[in-house]
């Protein structure tokens, strides 16, 4: 039988309905799909007959190993079949589709690419924050939590007055996000918001400043931290952009 | 007549199979399109019945300014209209969409934002470069060209080693991008790509290193520049995923 394909799909925040139309027809043809914990198996369910299987871990939890996600990418390739690699938010952002993509390469495994809606974006969007803005913002940093060492590194340099920060995965290092920015200059009143499970029904907002950061409560459910005065957009225009999917129900009877 | 509603949406790189369901139906549903010059037009022949109009401008162009482009939205909504606002990339990725939310509240026009692969993220993918990849890129840098003051003011701060620097609408500034950087300590031989007209047929990718970046020929069309160590992925992985239209349509007989 001949060699398979590996797509590699980004699957946005979490809502099928963010997917693109590319992985959306590429997920209802393939024959097999590796998700990871944060895409939404549900959505999986009446979009595709492929076999589904979950390859994710959440924080704190033990899950497959990288090295194990390859072999069976490589594997199930080498049966001829059509695979997706489904991940949350864009594959090349912390996701380790590059690890997996030099994998494939390696092997001789075909693939391709599909980039997502990235959550560093996509999250702040969907709660009515822009991550730029004109005259308030003129760049974006995004970072991960998931190593505290090179968290700090990172945020020691980022000076500010230009940028906005946003941090994935960096919930339970609220304390080195706020320790990082003061150092280099940040105000402690820099406005400064988390959104969580962002997309889906669960979604919440949580809204403060930086100093008030560590202190926020908020869930289990993973999370975006956003650092910046564009945060202060949202109280201008989060109660239209919030209440998007209500508004156009009524209009088009679906959201 | 009951006031309209307005969709501003990102058509991510261009390619509209980049597209979110959710924007493609919106688009197929709109009355009025709005779109950029970076968006596809011939993308919406056939999606849509809308009545589509430009209103972009491409660098160094004169266009419909900025707030022409609020007074259209709110008028066409407010004559009842389904409008959609359609941007290239993502639209709070340096696409005024905070400028045109924030006039939509103003005005008491109920919207949305509906975000997109952004440029910044997905050109680079499509290209076969990862802007993170473990144990090289722990972050990434976006910055817009645009204002050649801020661009130096936020390329000043970022030291070299950890992130991975896109610049969007940066073609004409490489020189300040060059300076600022080498200015930081970032290395003359730091890998460098230039990705014009991503996911689109005329896409093309130069990839060199941060002292040629300025010789680099490249046309007129938009490209991004990426800076950093992950560009040399793309010489282990670019091969497959660069081929992955032509691989797939053999499978698949699409795109």
């Amino acid at each position: 039988m001949s060699v398979g394909f590996v797509s590699i799909i980004g699957a946005g925040p979490g809502d099928p309905d963010l997917w693109t139309v590319r992985a959306t027809r590429r997920i209802a043809e393939a024959d097999v799909v590796f998700y990871d914990a944060l895409t939404d198996a549900a959505g999986l369910a009446g979009r595709t007959s492929a076999r589904c299987f979950s390859v994710g871990k959440r924080a704190g939890e033990r899950g497959v190993c990288q090295q194990t996600i390859h072999e069976l990418l490589i594997r199930t390739a080498r049966r001829g079949k059509h695979v997706v690699r489904l991940k949350s938010g864009d594959p090349f952002v912390f996701g380790r589709g590059a690890e997996e993509s030099i994998a494939l390469a390696a092997a001789g495994i075909p693939f391709e690419v599909i980039p997502g809606v990235s959550t560093a974006i996509g999250a702040p969007a969907l709660a009515g924050i822009p991550v730029t803005h004109r005259g308030v913002a003129s760049g974006l940093l995004v970072v991960s939590g998931h190593r505290p060492e090179i968290l700090r590194g990172v945020l020691s340099g980022v000076r500010p007055g230009y940028l906005t920060v946003v941090v994935l995965m960096g919930i339970a290092r609220r304390p080195d996000v706020v320790a990082s920015l003061v150092e280099c200059g940040w105000a402690p009143e820099t406005p400064t918001a988390i959104v969580t499970a962002a997309s889906t029904t669960a979604q919440e907002v949580w809204t403060g400043r930086l100093d008030t950061l560590v202190s926020a409560e908020c869930g289990l459910l993973p999370g975006v931290i956003v650092v910046g005065d564009v945060v202060g957009v949202r109280e201008i225009v989060g109660k239209f952009a919030g209440q998007k999917a209500a508004t156009v129900s009524v209009r088009h009877g679906g959201s």
